[in-house]
């Protein structure tokens, strides 16, 4: 058995644990591996406990969904089968990562989601953490070894594979960083943090130092697309996480408390921009009570989520409804809403080539203005807003597709995103 | 959930439990994973209980096994990983059969090895079977599902992965014919079935309609490559082992217990052909006690393995000590030969274009002249006899590579082995 050679003398329980997740194009090669294994080792040799989390290679998840399609034709694959078959990717990588880390001389050992303890539901695809029963990642930090768990993936009571669903890996990591009580969960990506706004439409886009759990939730389509169940667990026990490139050594952004910001706060911490918004409107609907659930249950059957809902005030007893939904989802949803009022509504109408920019800051939910500086921006810049939402820390304006970058830059330029921060 | 709509009525305790095996080349694509999935269901609409345990696909374990290597460089990748890494392979196939076989309507689940209750000591690489726990294969079998099991793996003790070397489907295949009392065990391969000799050498070798436990351990070099392992614990359980083709519709042949032999009896049922050896020679070592032990000892511990060994009788106190290895091994043994005796012999020589000849047959242990016949027509045929050895059931001529083929000829007709049979 491979002891812990890296390091005699020094109890595992006494250091600090530090979490590390590496996305897919971070080990899409086995030269990729094999450099991300030698920082590994050299971050080990500071005397921290490391847990590394890995998602599947490159395309290979994507690999194993045509062979999936391929063999089961118009019927779509078990999920529970797609689970098991999906959860190969994230094995491979963390078997080769563990070989990579003993080859340069630091005891190593893979954990499959299974082994590492992480115990979830049934729900096959989109499974959810029931529990992580960490025993044997602590044995195996305690021996003074890396573990490189497999991401994604865990244990349904019944013994069969669950996968996390998209973004799961960020999951595992943050998760596990909770289960071991880490200093910090560190994500490593493609990009090398979190902007201020997507740098490609505003090129004095900043990288914020440091974001709140709340804010990073509602930025979340900005930049590192994060999954958003990491950051509530992250908030909910207080994980930071840092978020950073991979083969570039550059600071990151910190998600983390928002009590602890070192950085000067001001209102409005980033625009988040989401390109893939469609409208629909039913027309003069009868204002009566259970109408609305007439025309949404439909679609919630359907499985088509809607996000922004906007009813106008009633004039003699008709009202407009507009919601939004996803661009994938509209045809389906304008037709399923066409059916449904066929009988208590004028008309329905949509348009699917809608973007929603919001402003998004913990320090905005104290002071006023902030809605009708948007406002007033969005129109100097020939902006027109086709509905608007809020949340506590959000303003959410729905415009026109092609007004994106305009919009972009005049909300960077209004609320200063640009001004030195770090 | 699925459940068993296929045979409604039917309960799963009643009915026969027939295992089959499919290899790596015979579920190389989707296209095959399909066409296999079809066979499958029509056979199991017969009325049986069907568990179906299949290899990695085509050459994906190479591809595995070439990752792995690219990422530890000169040093060996740790053999825990390994059989991780490795047991990813036959999950992928196992889940994409069980997808494939409810696509075209009857129900069916993958289970892993673990999941299979396949419990194994902790040889990485080479596990052996410890224990398999059926509960719930049986439970998914009664309730009417083609189990699909991943094969060549294992669970340790320890929960991990491990796998069961070269072969290990073909345990796995036999192992659960066991646990489940099978009445058969059915392995699909590229070739159809045992033959008497190599029909690439001897045109009219003639495939056997079946052959005992005994006999097909002897000619395991023969034809179809089974694992030994596999066709021992199939002799200690009594489970029938079809070996047959995948995509051809023939009979393939049965090795079951000699007892039952509906085959008229006769001597020797094959010849049999090593084409990997080589051959070492002692000259003139002192003949007293303990000289072979240090002869063989270091060879032992480099890992490398002696097959036939032979021992002149001594003269003047002088012997010589002539033994075989595999061709792979033959540089490495003649140098560590020539150091361990260079003080205590007169010379150490060596040959590697050598190969074994053997016929073999349960019919021989009681009858005399087999012996006699083998070495006549071999010299009839001009071909020159290097070493001999035997078993209860084998008669084995080490003999020069380049006469495999007369040898093949000359011994399957002095055995009269092309006589019609089946």
């Amino acid at each position: 058995m491979t002891t812990n050679t890296g390091n005699p003398g020094v109890s595992g329980e006494a250091r600090p644990v530090i979490i590390q997740k590496y996305g897919g194009s971070s080990v899409a090669d086995a030269e990729k591996i094999s450099t991300i294994a030698r920082k590994i080792c050299d971050r080990a040799d500071t005397g921290v406990s490391m847990v590394v989390v890995v998602s599947a290679m490159g395309d290979s998840t994507d690999h194993l969904i045509e062979l999936a399609n391929a063999v089961t034709g118009d019927t779509a694959p078990a999920a529970r089968e797609l689970d098991t078959l999906l959860s190969t990717g994230e094995l491979v990588t963390s078997t080769l990562m563990a070989m990579a880390i003993s080859a340069q001389g630091h005891p190593a050992v893979s954990l499959s989601g299974q082994q590492a303890g992480i115990r979830t539901d049934t729900t096959h695809g989109s499974a959810r953490i029931a529990d992580i029963r960490a025993d044997r990642l602590r044995r195996e930090l305690d021996r003074g070894r890396i573990c490189v768990v497999a991401g994604f993936q865990g244990l349904a009571e019944n013994e069969d594979v669950t996968t996390l669903g998209r973004g799961g890996s960020d999951t595992t990591a943050v998760a596990l960083g909770v289960a071991l009580n880490a200093d910090r969960c560190e994500i490593y990506t493609d990009v090398d943090g979190i902007y201020t706004t997507d740098p490609r439409l505003v090129p004095s886009a900043r990288k914020l130092a440091e974001i709140s759990y709340d804010e990073m939730l509602e930025m979340a389509s900005l930049g590192a697309k994060m999954n958003p169940r990491s950051i509530e667990l992250g908030a909910v026990y207080d994980v930071p996480i840092l978020v950073t490139s991979t083969f570039e050594d550059v600071p990151g952004t910190l998600i983390h408390g928002g009590e602890q910001m070192m950085e000067v706060r001001r209102a409005v911490t980033g625009v988040a921009i989401d390109r893939d918004v469609a409208k629909i409107t039913v027309r003069a609907v009868e204002d009566r009570p259970g109408i609305v659930g007439q025309i949404f249950m439909p679609l919630a059957e359907a499985g088509i989520s809607v996000d922004v809902i906007v009813q106008n005030a009633s004039l003699e007893g008709l009202t407009d409804v507009t919601f939004t939904v996803s661009q994938g989802d509209f045809q389906r949803a304008l037709e399923l809403t066409r059916q449904v009022c066929a009988d208590m509504a004028q008309d329905v109408v949509g348009n699917s080539g809608l973007a929603k920019m919001s402003i998004v800051g913990t320090g905005m939910q104290n002071g006023p203005g902030y809605a009708a500086t948007m406002f007033d921006s969005l129109s100097k810049a020939n902006v027109n807003i086709e509905m608007i939402t809020t949340s506590e820390i959000r303003i959410t304006c729905v415009i026109d597709a092609s007004s994106i970058k305009d919009a972009a830059n005049a909300l960077h330029n209004a609320f200063e995103l640009d001004a030195a921060g770090d």
